[in-house]
């Protein structure tokens, strides 16, 4: 798969886990390169999520990814190792810590194991490649309970009739809690883009892609998106045809980056793709899809292969968004379960089955004749998350 | 059990449930009864809510309630059907429509059989009774997938040297789903009340207690919760001491009855008592205590006794009420795991164990020095909810 220019990575096990898997990913731009991030609004907030968040947007070098251990709920020594970790990167480097980020996934409540940091950060710096493998690895050190390696890339070439590049690298598959933990991304591009461009189309792009996922609700005090273009070294007077294309593939990108994360839900069996439309805004809509993920009657109805269609009207109902019940209308698979207000006639064990027989199942309801409508992910809720959580793990 | 003075009740099974279970339950108040109501916040409302609704506060004989049919997304034949029980009844009292309430819970989208209902209603005027076996008669025919009859009762001398009793019965243990669904109440006493006082002591208690509830947090289309006074015919000056006494019976078996829904919630093996104090107001007291009650990660380390503090403070950090992080601390069964912001020192088996050896879970969250405090009940989420939500039943 293709990577942009300008960046070398790197993944590797440092002894952070104790299961001798790797958990220290190392991403470096060439000089010049600048960062944008988006991170978690919980208000309990992680170590190393407070000292990203106050260096970008901004000129950034690289970012240092452990997993493992979250540096969450660690107090001033926490923010202390955060800190460190960028220092120790930094001299890698012959840059400022100032231009280093941090991301931290794992286990919360425990201080980072620094030993192993102090001797894994210069071993990753040795190992820094620009090929596909190394971005790879380093893909495959952020993960915690993931069964699968998250990236998606791209290349394509602009209406100017120049090549650029898109990687993407994600974790995550359920929101958060002690020994798993949190979504983390990482987008990187040789498109050139200001500082403040990359942080304007982060947001945008997030918006319709990482805050539109959800496994259970429960946002990670560790979140973190960040936004690397390394093409900080060409003119940044990019055309707008340019812009505007490069911007629809960094959200493709995006979103089959950050479905990946409910597809892999702990436990799931399907991936729901809810997309409503109608409602009076774009707030509502994402109000009422929200509502629609997050319950657990939908979670497990799905799950069960149960076109209950009473569960999911009723969620959009008490979403706190105003729709119209007469003009309610639902599908699941394509099949019309409720129209106009009222159950339609339909062959159950026939939706069932449409259900049953796939990974993705697609939800569409109408909640009246507005102009906002959004799409959001979730994964379903089965026995096996159940078992999962439950599972003594303090 | 005491039953109040005034009123008359019948519960017997007239075939809307195939399997022959109690399904139709009767309650019935003397002339000058009056009654209060609160019913469901969702958009998508049956049609006994909107029928009941429009009859409250107001003076009130009798409410006729169904189980194993919701009535709920059935259009105007729907509304006629409820409309035709409340006429039913009526011709057995010898009063007006308008006077009689219905309230019904069971399957959404299939329409009431009437004809069982225009026979069991009349069936049902011919056993209606003041003793307490009636009571509890209607307290079984109104059940579903509930596993025990909820019903509470007190009876107590005021200062002015009355005695008076409150009866309560309810049911619910999933807030909603065909072949399940909804909370319902019924609060009754001889305690003399207007339309107007019992309608501001039913929204004063419920905000206390049946709204303070939650199972999976799916708002139901047919909740409803009735206080009826059939002391009317006493005078209504009653003095400040009595109704400030009154008033708190009132709460404490609202309560009792309200801890009994998630008690039995589906799957149940935990009832959680979530207290939250130091929040800014009330409302976001409310907000942090509904948003751990409803979090999948804190109801699944509950039901595998694990002590997990990191879900539960992280669930008050995206509540989205503001929260003072330094000031955070949490106790679990008594146990202080959580402090200024960081975690404590504690044996973690011994907590386990304190949580497993009880059916009930205390959990005790400040979240800052405000004024702000509630106290919420949830169950916990357990394989065997899932496995009874996904099982086919559309």
């Amino acid at each position: 798969m293709p990577v942009p220019r300008g960046f070398r990575s790197a993944g590797l096990a440092c002894g952070i886990k104790a299961s001798g898997r790797p958990d220290l990913a190392f991403v470096v731009g060439d000089p010049g390169t600048v960062a944008a991030g988006v991170y978690t609004q919980n208000q309990i907030v992680a170590a190393p999520v407070v000292l990203s968040r106050s260096r970008t947007p901004g000129t950034i070098r690289a970012v240092i990814i452990n997993s493992g251990n979250a540096n969450a709920c660690t107090g001033d020594r926490g923010f202390r190792d955060a800190e460190e970790m960028t220092e120790l990167a930094a001299q890698q480097l012959g840059c400022t810590a100032r231009e280093v980020l941090v991301m931290s996934t794992g286990i919360i409540g425990h201080h980072l194991p620094m030993n192993q940091l102090r001797k894994g950060i210069p071993a990753a710096s040795g190992k820094l490649q620009a090929d596909e493998a190394s971005f790879l690895a380093a893909a495959d050190a952020i993960m915690t309970t993931d069964h699968a390696r998250k990236v998606a890339s791209s290349q394509f070439v602009l209406p100017s009739g120049k090549q650029y590049s898109i990687f993407g690298m994600a974790k995550g598959a359920g929101m958060i809690g002690p020994n798993m933990a949190t979504m983390l991304g990482l987008l990187l591009t040789d498109f050139p883009l200001s500082a403040t461009q990359a942080d304007h189309l982060l947001h945008e792009v997030a918006d319709r892609s990482f805050n539109c996922i959800r496994v259970e609700g429960h946002t990670s005090t560790n979140d973190s998106l960040v936004l690397m273009s390394g093409g900080g070294q060409e003119d940044l007077r990019t055309s707008p045809e340019d812009m505007a294309l490069f911007a629809a593939h960094l959200q493709s990108i995006a979103i089959e980056l950050a479905k990946k994360i409910p597809a892999d839900g702990e436990g799931a069996t399907h991936l729901i793709e809810i997309r409503v439309r109608g409602a009076t805004d774009r707030a509502d809509a994402r109000q009422i899809a929200k509502t629609i993920a997050d319950s657990p009657l939908v979670k497990t109805a799905v799950a069960g292969g149960d076109p209950n269609w009473g569960r999911i009207v009723s969620a959009a109902g008490y979403a706190g968004a105003t729709i119209e019940p007469a003009q309610v209308a639902l599908r699941v698979q394509g099949f019309s379960l409720y129209e106009k207000g009222a159950p339609c006639e339909f062959s159950a064990p026939l939706v069932s089955a449409a259900i049953r027989e796939t990974r993705d199942v697609l939800v569409e309801i109408t909640v009246g004749d507005g102009p906002g409508e959004t799409t959001v992910w979730t994964s379903d809720l089965t026995v096996d998350y159940v078992k999962f959580n439950s599972h003594y793990s303090t």
